[in-house]
């Protein structure tokens, strides 16, 4: 064997990859971790898959359309836009990716809320971008002042946030759209959950971006389809660094029909809520401390009895739970998130199994 | 609306995007223009994406295996190497891109055969690296002194080469692996109808990666699927700069399946070249400059008793056979290519609509 290996880039040999949650392959877990609708999607997108597949998946020999153009049209009629506005990628990790290839990288920083998206400056460090960091306020909010001179080439405001889960209003954000001189990325996976979003702002600036992922409110995170809404001109940028066919044919299919089965949509949602605010206010009862939650996870500070809020106390109550077979998240890197577990909303079977555990792990 | 539309990097402001073969989504055409498999994929993948879908497809939901560890053992076993030589891609061109991204850049150039794939100046252009071209020799052999001395840091060795439909034997390719200095990327898109492959040669050389897709041979393009088979060490760089979950349920147990159906490869393999062969005979008995095919394809120079070989042929040709909804793809930018069309290997009936057509194209 050669002896020659050849080194990669040296910014690429410095980085570290992004750990994503536990994705345990057995049966048996209550799925806590991250983030994933606890609901099948619509049976509109299998019913598009099942046509997809007619005559012995024949279509499957064939490439897929290159720039998703169904479900771009599909994404515009769920937004009251045109498909011009509509970049389709392989989730919106894709589309995040993509926004740093084309606007960031030596030079040219990222800038994001801490905490926020542990993706971002995975993205960043292979793009050769620095990080600015942006700290949320104590009281939860966004500091308008501080992003706007951040530096960065395009901001990355995770709306609502995660894992924090407040969202910040709308009006806060275009107020800061309306200072900061570069891109404005609104992350808006957790949207479709909260009272509002920040679609209208897309038409109202040439600097704002929005992205949005099938993986959360429509329950299709196994497909990995997102997208950007943003003006033409972002949007011609995108096409050019994406790979020429990002988004699969039964992806794209799946994910136009579930963007079209409005109903389905709101029923899911309005079942998630109920069940997150039931959460949170059962968690509160128990004397936890409850993050206000807009996206389909609740953020909450463990106590008992016997112990207050700490980083350790969340480790605890994060291993016991585990023990039981239920996966939550946690945050230790961050002052507001340090004490906590991020819980993401599940079944009402499920939310039941887990408010047992944490009473006896109360109890213990 | 604000006036102020921030710049992407100026070196992705300066690039044009790839351009795919035109994929008409409207029937009746023979499409013969993206080298796609005729057949349908292996019953056995659509299989697994039923499989895949039960209970109402609630297993979409979840996230894949950010890994795609099971489709890595599956291409494991086909290749008889171990999982952790694989990285799985969202189709072979997200591992194209993942190897620029990590090996490419300012002062780091790529390299490639000039003709071969279109997109990796695309790609290089995206990480603003150089490109270093190294002709075919008239022979359309491989002139291993000039990669060796070109100066990549990568090369990308398309073998067989598209578009010219010639092999290199892996003799050669052994040679050029011993003295080149960087990363030698064997892009085998096409190699499971060719006669031999450079498979090996990543178990002899630790700087030498073979790229595979399922969207030729396996019959999945519009799944988006492939794979790099390399050392650990580069698969581990690969992992980090990929996207945490690139390929999705369904492309995963579709191509984990598909590799482990052998014989319908084995069937569907004999099948395309067995209609490659008699394409190529009968277009040298109508006096058509043909090259040696070992891909899915055949690139040949139109000539009829009116016209010789030349670009104006090509087009004319190329036209006629359009406006009789037969689609094949002309590439007139490079001297070895210009005055041929490039033919990708249909059905056995479409090979004689085909075959019929250009018949009369010589006689109108």
């Amino acid at each position: 064997m050669s002896a020659r290996l050849p080194s990669p880039n040296p910014h690429v040999a410095a980085m570290s990859p992004y750990v994503p949650g536990e994705q345990p392959q057995g049966g048996g877990w209550v799925k806590l971790n991250t983030n994933e609708n606890p609901y099948p999607p619509s049976l509109r997108a299998l019913e598009a898959i099942r046509v997809a597949l007619v005559d012995d998946g024949a279509a499957l020999r064939l490439y897929p359309s290159p720039d998703s153009a169904p479900l771009r049209e599909a994404a515009a009629r769920f937004h009251g836009c045109a498909a011009a506005n509509v970049v389709a990628g392989n989730g919106s990790d894709d589309i995040l990716n993509l926004l740093i290839r084309a606007y960031a990288g030596p030079g040219r920083p990222i800038g994001m809320l801490n905490p926020s998206y542990s993706l971002y400056p995975v993205l960043a460090a292979a793009q050769h971008a620095e990080v600015v960091k942006v700290e949320v306020t104590d009281a939860m909010g966004l500091d308008v002042d501080a992003v706007a001179r951040c530096g960065a080439a395009l901001f990355f405001l995770t709306n609502p946030n995660a894992p924090l889960g407040v969202a910040f209003a709308t009006d806060v954000v275009r107020s800061l759209a309306r200072v900061f001189p570069g891109l404005l990325v609104v992350d808006e996976a957790y949207a479709a959950f909260a009272d509002d979003d920040c679609v209208a702002l897309v038409r109202e600036f040439s600097n704002v971006v929005v992205t949005r992922t099938l993986s959360k409110a429509h329950a299709l995170a196994g497909l990995r389809v997102g997208y950007a809404l943003c003006p033409p001109a972002v949007a011609e940028v995108l096409h050019r660094v994406r790979d020429s066919y990002n988004v699969d044919r039964l992806a794209q299919v799946a994910a136009a029909a579930a963007l079209d089965d409005r109903e389905w949509l709101d029923v899911t949602v309005a079942r998630v809520r109920a069940t997150r605010d039931r959460l949170a206010a059962a968690l509160r009862r128990l004397g936890w401390q409850v993050n206000p939650a807009a996206g389909n996870f609740v953020l909450a500070a463990p106590v008992s009895t016997k112990r207050a809020a700490s980083v350790e106390t969340a480790a605890h109550c994060c291993e016991f739970l585990r023990s039981r077979k239920i996966l939550v998240r946690r945050f230790p890197n961050h002052r507001l998130t340090e004490k906590s577990l991020r819980i993401s909303v599940g079944t009402e079977q499920e939310t039941d199994v887990f408010l047992q555990a944490v009473t006896a792990w109360m109890e213990g």
